[in-house]
C-alpha cells in the first residue's frame, strides 16, 4: 500500500512532532503562569485545605515532577486520581505487557525466519509486482506450505496464551484494587444508598411516599432509614440555570466596576449591557441593577418551581437510604419482587453520576428505546463507511491537486509531497472520527441508562465496534482506495455469505495493510499523546480566556478547572490499537515495536496526567475494566480468525491446529465473566462486613442524592431542618401527605 | 410420503388401541386387588396417619375417581401431587391452550382457502405426480404468488402472538404458584439451608470446620447457626447397602420360615441359601443364621467406615444452616467472595435431590467436565442419525420381507400389511429413542451438577435438541428413506452452508412430511397416554412380583410403591409434539386437531395420574417451567423459520413481512428471561419476609441434609446427642478437632 520511503517519512515525522511537543511541555510547564494548565489537579487539591496559599508554590521543575509521578505507587495513584483513572492507566500497562511478552517470541524468532525466505522475490519475478522491503520480514515472504510456517503457528499459540495469562492476572488485580477502595473507612453516601426503579402505581388512597416507605419498612425493618421519591425537575432546572448565570453576571459586573475604579476615576464606570439575547440588541441598562433585580425576581419563582416539581412530577422511582453499608449492599443484590420489572433495587452509584432524566423511564419504554438505539447504532456502524470511503478517495494527492490546483506549488516540494501523501488518508480518518463520540454518547443516553458511567461505557462499546468495523475492517477488507464495491458485493452475495468466506476474506485482505497500520499507530501515538502531554490547546485557550474574558477570580478558576479523562474517545481508540497490534503480531511482527512505543508512551503520559491534570467528575469503582477486558478478547478473537484465514491461504496442511484457539478464547471469556464479573456487578459482602463501619450523617447522604436545582436556594434551609427532625424518629413518623416543598423526602 | 389410506388406517388403529387400553383401565381399576397399582399415591397418603386401615377402603369407582380428580383445583393438585407435577400438568394445559387458540384462526380460515385452490392438481397434470387428497387442504395447494397467501401470512402472525400471550400468562401464573408454595407456613429444611461450594483450602493450623465456621460466623453473626462439612461416603455407602440387603434377606428368610410353619409342619422348614453371587453357587447355609451373622459382622464395619468418611474424606464443600428463612434466602443470592469461584453459596434444594457425589467437584473440574459432556452430547445428537437412518431404511416393508421371508404370509393379508407399513418406521423410531434417556441422564450427572432436578432438566434439554434434530429435522431434511446422502452433502458443502440455504431447506423439505407427523403424534398420544392410564406394564409386573417373589409385607409394598413422573422422556417428547404442531400449524393446518387431541388426552390422563399414581421423589419448586418455556419458544422459532422458507418457495413477494417474527421471538425470550427468570433462580425476599416464620428444630434440618449411609445405624444416637448439646450454645462453642464420628457436624 504505502511505499517504503513514505513509510519511513511518516514514522520520522511523527517522532519529530512528538519531540517538538515534548519540548513545548518542558518549556511551558516551567513558567509559573502556566501552572494552572499543567498542574490543575494539584492546585485544586492544595486549595482545599487553605485557600490563601499562592497557586503552584511547591511545584518543582517538570523533571522532578515527572520523576515523582513515576515513583508513585498504584495505591497512591488511586488516592490521587481515583480508581477509574488508575484502572485506565492500568489498562495501558496491561496492553504494554501483552505486547512486550508477545514480542519476546515474535520479534527474535519470526522476523529472521521470514526474512531468510524468498516468496515475495519469486512472486515479483514472475508477476512483475513490486513489494516493498518491509514486506519481506512478514509472513507473506514465507513460501506456501513451508515448514517455516510451524514457527508462525507456535507464534499464534504464544500470543493467545500470553494474552490469557496477563488478562487473568490483570482482572484479579483490578478486583483487588476495587475491593481495597470499597473497604476504605472513609464512608461515601452511595455506600448507604440504593436506587429503586419501576415502582408500580400506588393504591388509590396511598401516596407514593407512603407506598415506598411501607414497602421497605416491612422488608428491611431494622436497616431501612428513609426514602426520597425521584421527581422530575421540570422548569426548576431551567430557572436554576438562569439564577446561576444571573449571579455570575452580577459578580462580573461588580468586578468590572472595581477594576474601572482603580484605573481611572474613583467612582468608576458602572458597566452596562443590553437585555436582548447574548447582549446583542435591546435596551441598554445598568448591569449591576439589572442582574440584582433579576435575582430578586427569580428567587420566588425557583421556590415555586421546586414545590411544583416535588408534588406534581413524581416518578415511579425512589432513592432509599440504609443505616449501614452491609444492608445497602445486600438490598442492592436481592430480588424484592416476584417480577423483576417491578421494584427493581440497584446499588446506588456516585451521586454525581446519576442521570436524573432517565431514572423515571419505565421498563417497557427501556426495552423499546434499547431496540431503537441498537438499530440506529447498527446503521451508523455500517453506513458511516460510505462517507469514509468517499473521503479516502478524495484525499489521495492526485485528487486533491486536481480539485484544488493551488496546492500544486506546495506539493511539488518533494519532502512536503511525501509527508502529505503519507498523512492525508490517516488525517481524514482521524478528523472524521472526532465527530463520533458526542453522537454515540447522546444515543447511549437515550437507551434509558441511569448511571453516567454506564452511558460512557455503552458509548465506548459502540465506538469500539465502530472503529473496528470501519477503520480496521473498512480499510483492510474494502481497501483504502475505491476498490470497495467488488469486495462488498463478494461478501454480501447471499449464496456465499458464510463464515468460511469471511475467514478467507480476512486472510486475503488484512496482511498487505500492515505498513498502513504501522503509520496509523505511530501517528496516533506520537501526535495524540504528544498533544496530551504538551496541552497546547488548553494552554492557548486558558491564556485567551484569561486575557479577554475573565473578570472575576471565579471565572479564572473556571478557565483552568481540571476536567476528567475523556474515556470515550480514548478507550475505544486504545482498544483499536491493541486489536490491530494483536491481529498483525504474528503475520507481520514488525508492528510489535510500534505497539510497544504506543502503549509505552501512552502509559507514561497518562500516568502523569492522571496525577497532575485530570480530576474525576464521578467515580464508577473501576467498572470500565470488564468492558476493556472483553474488548481485548474481541481483538484476540479477530486476530485468531485472521490467522486461520491467512494460514489457509498459505496452503498449510496443519492449519486445523489453529482451530481450537477461537473456541478457547470464547471459553476463557465465559469463565472470566462467571468468576470475575460478579465482583463488579455487586458489592461482595465479605468486603462491606469487614472494617470500621463509619456512618456519615444521613442528611449528607440525602443532600448528595438531591439534584442541585431542587436542593439549594431558599429551600435548602427548610429541607435540612425538616430532615434533622425526621432523623431521630425515622421509623415512627410516617410522611403526611400535605408536606409541601421537597417533601419528596419521606421520613 | 404416506398414502391417504395408510394414513387413515394408522389413525384408526391408534384410536382403537387407546379405546382398548381405556377399557382395560376401567375393568382392572375396579378390582380391589389392583388398587395398589391404580391408586398407590392415595394408599400411601392414607397409610401415613393410620397404618391399620385396609388399603383402598374408601376408593370409589374409576368414574367417580376421575370426576374427583377433574374437579380438584390447581392448589389442591399442588397439595396432593407437589408443585413439580402441577407444573408439568400445567404445561400440557398451556400447550393445549396455544393449539386451541391457533386453531381458532387456522382451521376455519386457512383450510377452506387452501382447499378451493388447485395448485397440486395442475402440478399433477403436468408432471404425473400423485399427491394425496390430504395435501389439498395444506398451503401446498395454493398457487405461487397467489393473493391467498396473505391469509397464511396473517396465520403466521396469529400463531406467534397467541403463543407469546399465552406463554407470558403462563409464566406469571407459575411464578405465583411457586410463591404461594414457598410462602406456606409449613417449614421445610431447605428453606433454612444453603450449600457452599468451592471452599478454598484451609490455613495450615486450621481444620475445615473451624475455617467454615469462622467465615460464616463473621459474615452472618446473628443468623448463622451451624455448618456441616460434606464428606465423601467412601466405603460407608457400600457397607450400608450390604447391611440393608442383609436386613431384607433376614426378614425374608424369617417370613419364609413362618409360611412353611403354617402350611406343613409346626417346626417349619428353615430356608437355606448359597453364599456365592446371586445365591447361584457356593456352600449351602441356613439363611437366618447366615444373615444374622452378616449383620453382626457389618455393624462395626459401618461405624468404622462412617468415622473414616467424616475425618478423611472431607471435601471443599459444606452445608450451612440459618435460624430463619430470610437469612438463608439472602445468603443464597449474595456474593460472599471477591472471586466467584470461591465460597460459592447456593440456595439449598430439597435434601433428597442432592447429588452427593458431585458436591465436591471443584470449579476447574466442572468447567472441563462441562466441555467434555457438551462435545459428547453434540456428537450423540448429530451421529445418532446414522443408525436411525439405517433403521428407517431397513424397516420398509419390502426390505423386511426380503430379509425375513417368513413375514410374507402375514403381510399378504391386506389389512395387516397396511398397518405394518404405516407403523413400522414410527415404531422403529420410538424404540430407538427409548434407549436414550438413561444415557443422557448419566452424561448430565457427569457435568458436576449438584441438584438432581438440575440433572433431569439438563438431560431433558439435551434430549429435546436430540429429538428435534433427529426426529423432526432428521425425518424431514434427510427424508425417511435413504435419499439422505444428497441433502447432507448439499447442506455441508462449505461454500453453501449458510443461513439462507438452511432456510430454503426447511421450506423445501418440511411441508411434504405433514401426514407422516400426524400419524406420529397420534400414535404417541393414543398409545403413550393409553399405556400410561391403563398401567398395563406395572399391573403385570406387580402381580408377577407379588406371586413369585414377595415374601414379606415390606416387599409387597416395594412392589407397588409409587414412583415420580418420569420427566425425562415425557417433557422432551411433549415438547417435540408442540414443536411439530407449531411448525405445521400454518403450512398444513390439518395437524392442529391432532395436536389438540394429543394434549387434551395428555392433560386429562396426567392430571389423573398426578393425583392417584405418582408421588414426587423430591421437589424442585417448579423449576422445570423456565426450561419448558424456552423450549416452546425454540419450537416457535423453528416454525417461523420454516414459514419464511416456504413462503419464499411460493414466490410470495411480501415474504419480508414475516422477517420480524424470529427477531420478536428472540426479544420476547430475552425479556422473559430478564423479568421472570430471577423468580426461579432466587427466593424473592418479599415472599420469605411475609407470613409466619415457623422454625423447625435445627436437628431435623441437619438430619435431612446428612446422607442416609452416614446418618443411621449405630451413629444415629451419638449424632443426635452431640447435636442437641450444640444447639443451645451454637455460637460460643467452636468445634474441637478431635471430635470423631460424623463430626463433620461442626457446631
Amino acid at each position: 500500500m504505502t511505499s517504503t520511503s513514505s513509510f519511513i517519512t511518516s514514522i520520522a515525522t511523527s517522532s519529530l512532532i512528538f519531540f517538538a511537543l515534548f519540548l513545548v511541555f518542558l518549556f511551558c510547564s516551567r513558567r509559573k503562569g502556566n501552572r494552572p494548565v499543567y498542574y490543575p489537579a494539584i492546585l485544586l487539591d492544595r486549595r482545599a485545605p487553605s485557600d490563601s496559599k499562592s497557586p503552584g508554590g511547591v511545584i518543582r521543575s517538570p523533571w522532578t515532577s515527572m520523576k515523582e509521578s513515576w515513583n508513585a505507587s498504584e495505591d497512591e495513584l488511586v488516592g490521587i486520581a481515583g480508581l477509574d483513572a488508575a484502572v485506565y492507566v492500568y489498562f495501558l500497562k496491561t496492553a504494554l505487557k501483552i505486547i512486550f511478552w508477545t514480542s519476546c517470541f515474535c520479534l527474535p524468532v519470526l522476523i529472521p525466519i521470514a526474512a531468510t525466505d524468498n516468496n515475495l522475490q519469486s512472486q515479483d519475478q514472475s508477476s512483475a509486482g513490486n513489494s516493498s522491503r518491509l514486506d519481506t520480514i512478514s509472513m507473506g515472504n514465507v513460501q506456501n506450505n513451508s515448514a517455516r510456517l510451524w514457527a508462525f503457528l507456535i507464534g499464534g499459540y504464544w500470543l493467545s496464551f500470553v494474552t490469557y495469562y496477563i488478562l487473568r492476572q490483570a482482572y484479579r488485580h483490578v478486583i483487588e484494587l476495587r475491593a481495597r477502595d470499597q473497604h476504605q473507612a472513609r464512608a461515601r453516601p452511595e455506600q448507604f444508598t440504593c436506587i429503586v426503579r419501576d415502582i408500580p402505581p400506588p393504591a388509590e388512597n396511598e401516596s407514593r411516599e407512603e407506598q415506598v416507605h411501607s414497602f421497605f419498612q416491612q422488608l428491611h425493618p431494622e436497616t431501612y432509614e428513609k426514602s426520597l421519591i425521584v421527581t422530575g425537575q421540570g422548569k426548576a432546572s431551567k430557572v436554576w440555570a438562569e439564577m446561576e448565570s444571573a449571579h455570575g453576571n452580577l459578580a462580573k459586573a461588580q468586578a468590572m466596576l472595581e477594576q474601572s475604579k482603580s484605573e481611572e476615576a474613583s467612582e468608576g464606570v458602572r458597566p452596562q449591557n443590553r437585555t436582548g439575547k447574548f447582549g446583542l440588541y435591546g435596551e441598554k441598562v445598568d448591569s449591576i441593577d439589572y442582574w440584582s433585580e433579576k435575582i430578586k425576581e427569580l428567587t420566588p419563582k425557583l421556590t415555586e418551581e421546586q414545590n411544583r416539581a416535588a408534588t406534581e412530577k413524581q416518578k415511579g422511582a425512589a432513592i432509599i437510604f440504609f443505616n449501614n453499608r452491609r444492608a445497602a449492599a445486600e438490598a442492592g443484590q436481592e430480588h424484592h419482587s416476584l417480577f423483576a420489572d417491578k421494584w427493581q433495587v440497584l446499588p446506588a452509584p456516585d451521586p454525581r453520576a446519576l442521570v436524573w432524566d432517565n431514572i423515571g423511564v419505565s421498563f417497557p419504554q427501556r426495552v423499546v428505546r434499547e431496540i431503537v438505539v441498537y438499530v440506529i447504532t447498527f446503521f451508523t456502524v455500517v453506513f458511516y463507511m460510505i462517507p469514509i470511503g468517499f473521503v479516502a478517495a478524495l484525499t489521495t494527492l492526485e485528487n486533491l491537486t486536481e480539485y484544488l490546483p493551488f496546492l500544486n506549488a506546495i506539493v511539488d516540494i518533494p519532502v512536503v509531497g511525501a509527508v502529505i501523501e503519507a498523512y492525508l488518508p490517516q488525517l481524514a480518518l482521524i478528523l472524521f472520527l472526532a465527530l463520533l463520540p458526542k453522537l454515540l454518547l447522546a444515543l447511549s443516553k437515550q437507551e434509558g441508562l441511569i448511571f453516567q458511567g454506564h452511558v460512557v461505557r455503552a458509548a465506548s462499546g459502540k465506538m469500539y465496534y465502530f472503529v473496528v468495523f470501519n477503520v480496521f475492517l473498512g480499510v483492510t477488507l474494502f481497501g483504502t482506495l475505491f476498490n470497495s464495491a467488488d469486495s462488498i458485493k463478494e461478501l454480501t452475495r447471499a449464496q456465499t455469505f458464510s463464515f468460511n468466506s469471511l475467514v478467507n476474506l480476512f486472510g486475503e485482505r488484512l496482511p498487505p495493510n500492515a505498513t498502513y497500520f504501522i503509520t496509523y499507530i505511530t501517528l496516533k501515538g506520537f501526535v495524540g499523546f504528544g498533544l496530551e502531554l504538551s496541552r497546547v490547546v488548553p494552554l492557548i485557550m486558558f491564556h485567551l480566556k484569561k486575557r479577554f474574558r475573565c473578570k472575576t477570580e471565579k471565572e479564572v478558576q473556571d478557565a483552568w478547572a481540571p476536567r476528567s479523562f475523556k474515556y470515550i474517545p480514548s478507550v475505544p481508540n486504545d482498544l483499536l490499537v491493541i486489536t490491530i497490534t494483536l491481529a498483525y503480531a504474528v503475520i507481520a511482527p514488525l508492528i510489535l515495536p510500534f505497539g510497544l512505543i504506543y502503549f509505552g508512551v501512552g502509559w507514561f503520559v497518562q500516568r502523569n496526567q492522571a496525577q497532575r491534570v485530570y480530576v474525576p467528575e464521578y467515580e464508577t469503582g473501576g467498572r470500565m475494566w470488564p468492558h476493556i477486558h472483553s474488548r481485548i478478547l474481541v481483538g484476540l478473537f479477530v486476530s485468531q480468525i485472521t490467522m486461520l484465514g491467512y494460514f489457509g491461504l498459505k496452503k498449510f496442511p496443519y492449519v486445523f491446529l489453529l482451530l481450537p484457539l477461537p473456541f478457547i478464547t470464547l471459553l476463557f471469556a465465559r469463565i472470566c465473566r462467571k468468576v470475575y464479573y460478579p465482583a463488579f456487578k455487586y458489592v461482595t459482602i465479605a468486603v462491606v462486613s469487614e472494617g470500621d463501619n463509619e456512618v456519615p450523617p444521613l442528611s449528607s447522604a440525602v443532600a448528595a442524592f438531591t439534584p442541585t436545582c431542587l436542593l439549594e436556594g431558599a429551600n435548602e434551609v427548610k429541607f435540612n431542618n425538616k430532615y434533622d427532625g425526621s432523623l431521630q424518629d425515622a421509623e415512627s413518623q410516617l410522611p403526611s401527605s400535605e408536606s409541601p416543598g421537597t417533601a419528596a423526602a419521606a421520613a
